[in-house]
């Protein structure tokens, strides 16, 4: 928001490793060591201090007004149509400018692109290039913890829009290494000017452009102005609310980043969110041509045009092993919710003489694989017929059960396992563990 | 096919384990030490001896009558109302019939029940059931093998019709038990008076009906009767064919056979055949809801009407056993085809002082978790800034690297497992091992 203008620029105090602290706004003005008003519980007497009333009046206030202003203002055909095309193009300031090209690093831009993409930024009224990157780059260090400075565990709305309008105590924010953006005169040049920035980008440009154009000066003024720059804020919000809450988990399921489409047509693209984080240094969202990505298809476009270049992309190999392993995960879990018989070492181990015996005396036993089974309650309902499985009562039926007579299905196997009563002493061993190590070998990996 | 009427009644002698060998048809007639036809390969001066006639009249000669008639014949559109019905009845005669009743047992019917679906199974002419069911459970038994009677791999067209065309060597054929067939007095009674059965249930009934109720004798014997015969045992060739051949392999894919919803479609639901074959004696095909299976919405009508009980489930955790392991079949296998650095057990054990010089000697070596690897490429594309990734060459970056400075995603993980170039002596070697194991842990199972 508007208030990083009063930021002191990008003078702060590195730490060797290259970070900087987050440096509180007007940080001059109030003492730090006197208690931050977040670390006071909000009551009917203080709740005004928890809030932002800056950030409030430019996320809320000034969109009410125009709301209010747009009922006698009528909207003209070529003043809508302006305004969703600068709307698209100041989306594109965020998610191509602020955050793939800057926050990120995932790309290279020429001069050109860069003054056009800062240019947009400053558009959409989300603070400067600088400012929204270093609390970017905490989100991605700091994921869901108490250093993330739009944390989804603290609610969807806090993530969406309560982080702005609330005070936020400065030292919680976790550190980042904005060397880079502090080298760069583009970020530096619009981060200390970013108030005449905004105000040129965001309502006096698209003022200019419906006057001039077809003399639709508050047309102008109200769409393509104020209530562009609204629907341009909440839509890059939900980058940061939708993404963290609605859709799957491809890739890691241990934070709260999220695939979703919907999330990707209300954000130019930025809904593969489960993707980015896990992949933050690549210009693609969404990796799959048929999502939609129009972020992505923009870098491309300059790629081409030559305004863009140095395109970074994770090797699809990555990609793929990131995906497989979370696959798998969700694999064991379901595993760990499966019966697979009694695991083999807590089955008593009987001789062959006894097996015999038993089987003699009634009880309908049957060895495989040097395990010795009870078929009881399951001759009757044997698939391949009762005179079969009867005829292996009392013997060892390895052979006949794994092709002799037929050829068992995996499904057999895993039915036969759940009739496990015992194991043969010195059966064949072999057979017992490999069998062993097919069911259980993932077990570890869960529990890991 | 009519053929089957021919067939000496039930009395071929049994083999100590129950099963029967296939009886070959009009057995008295032929001498059986003469090298059967399909011993001889097709030419020019035998190509008619290897075709089967009669079954060739039955499924396309016939209809092909049918089709020409139909020309002089006007359709009315209650005869087209009664043969669709019919054509669904006769249907279910083989798929709730044939199939899921007796070749299964998948569950029980009461007499009257049984007495439908005998009649509707002949009124499809594809042979009696005792000689159906007989090649069912043979080729369920053999699948895909030699012995299959119709294996889907002698190609699409032999699996759906060819089978029944040519001339087949009755000792081809796998044995299989159908004892209790012959204790069914139904079954029986269909097979000694099959073609009579045939005769009254495919073409004189829905004669009669047509006739009898709206006037259209000549409708009624070519649309509900031949015409209608033609589509019942197309679609119903189809679950050996088509059902072999296209769709999904979410259970096994050891074998051929494939889950489509087209195909159940077109057999009123045993389109789930890679789930059937592997659950036969399931009285489902699909188990979902949602999935196309009117076979059994039938079977479960009659159930709650008192007709059918005993309807045979699958345990729905062997159900996901089954699943389960054939998605880690498929991880597996992707698995191998993935990067995943080179194997640790193939790396040179270093020792802590080299490490350390050679890090010295400018290159960019980082020990994380008791293996170093070489950074150089990557340091100036590390997301998290190249200051970071400096600070940490020729020094032990476990602890830096699993969240000291910043917790590292699975992605981080698995890219540098592929920069890794040596093992340290004495380094942490539980956390190696462990993961080992996690990497290579499937490749046993693939080889398996
Ligand atoms: C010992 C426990 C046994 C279990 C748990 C078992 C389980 C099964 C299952 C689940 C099927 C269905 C098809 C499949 O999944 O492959 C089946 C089919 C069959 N079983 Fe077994 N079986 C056992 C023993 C035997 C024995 C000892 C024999 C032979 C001597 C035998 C012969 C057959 C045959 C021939 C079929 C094929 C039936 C068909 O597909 O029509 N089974 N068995
Ligand atoms: C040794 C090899 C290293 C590799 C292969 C590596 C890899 C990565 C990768 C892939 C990311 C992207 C985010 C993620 O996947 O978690 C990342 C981010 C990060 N890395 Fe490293 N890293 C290495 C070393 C280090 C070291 C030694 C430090 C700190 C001293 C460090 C600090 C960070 C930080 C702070 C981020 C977060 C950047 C952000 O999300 O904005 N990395 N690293
Ligand atoms: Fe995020
Ligand atoms: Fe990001
Ligand atoms: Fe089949
Ligand atoms: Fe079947």
């Amino acid at each position: 928001m508007a208030s990083a203008a009063t930021m002191p620029d990008g003078t702060a105090a590195s730490f060797p490793d290259g970070t900087v602290d987050y440096t509180p706004l007007r940080s001059s003005a109030k003492d730090l060591r006197k208690p931050h008003i977040t670390e006071f519980p909000i009551t009917l007497n203080n709740w005004y201090k928890h809030v932002n009333w800056l950030n409030t009046f430019f996320i809320i206030g000034i969109p009410m007004l125009g709301l209010i202003s747009a009922y006698w203002v009528p909207l003209q055909w070529k003043t809508a149509a302006f305004a969703v095309f600068y709307y698209f193009n100041s989306g594109l300031g965020i998610t191509a400018g602020y955050h793939r090209l800057w926050a990120h690093t995932s790309y290279k831009a020429t001069l050109p692109l860069k003054i056009y993409l800062a240019a947009m930024g400053a558009a959409s009224v989300e603070g400067s290039c600088r400012w929204w990157s270093r609390g970017h780059r905490a989100h991605h260090r700091y994921t869901d913890t108490e250093k993330d400075p739009y944390s989804v565990r603290k609610g969807l709305l806090y993530s969406h829009i309560g982080w702005m309008v609330m005070q936020q105590n400065p030292k919680r924010i976790g550190r980042s290494d904005i060397t880079d953006l502090n080298e760069d005169p583009v970020v530096v040049f619009q981060h200390r000017y970013y108030l005449s920035c905004v105000l040129t980008m965001a309502l006096i440009f698209p003022t200019l452009v419906c006057g001039l154009g077809w003399g639709d000066w508050f047309g102008g003024y109200i769409y393509a102005g104020i209530l562009r720059i609204f629907f341009v804020q909440q839509a890059t919000f939900c980058v940061n609310s939708l993404a963290h809450w609605l859709g799957d988990q491809p890739f890691d399921d241990r934070n709260s980043p999220r695939d979703h489409v919907i999330t990707a047509l209300v954000t130019l693209g930025e809904g593969y969110h489960n993707f980015h984080h896990e992949f933050p240094s690549d210009y693609r969202n969404a990796i799959q041509w048929w999502q939609y990505d129009p972020t992505k298809w923009m870098i491309f476009t300059w790629k081409k045009l030559g305004l863009a270049y140095d395109l970074k992309q994770f090797r699809q190999n990555e990609i793929e092993k990131g995906r497989l392993q979370q696959l798998q995960k969700k694999l064991d879990q379901k595993r760990a919710t499966l019966d697979w018989g009694v695991p083999l070492e807590q089955l008593p181990v009987i001789h062959w003489d006894d097996f015999v015996a038993e089987a003699k005396n009634g009880k309908a036993l049957v060895a495989v694989a040097g395990v010795i089974h009870d078929v009881t309650d399951f001759v009757k309902e044997h698939p391949g017929g009762k005179a079969l499985i009867s005829s292996a009562i009392g013997k060892d039926a390895t052979a006949i059960f794994n092709g002799g007579v037929y050829l068992h299905s995996n499904a057999a196997h895993n039915l036969l396992s759940t009739m496990r009563v015992g194991v043969l002493r010195g059966g064949c061993e072999v057979e017992i563990w490999k069998r062993a190590q097919m069911e259980n070998k993932d077990v570890t990996y869960v529990n890991d």
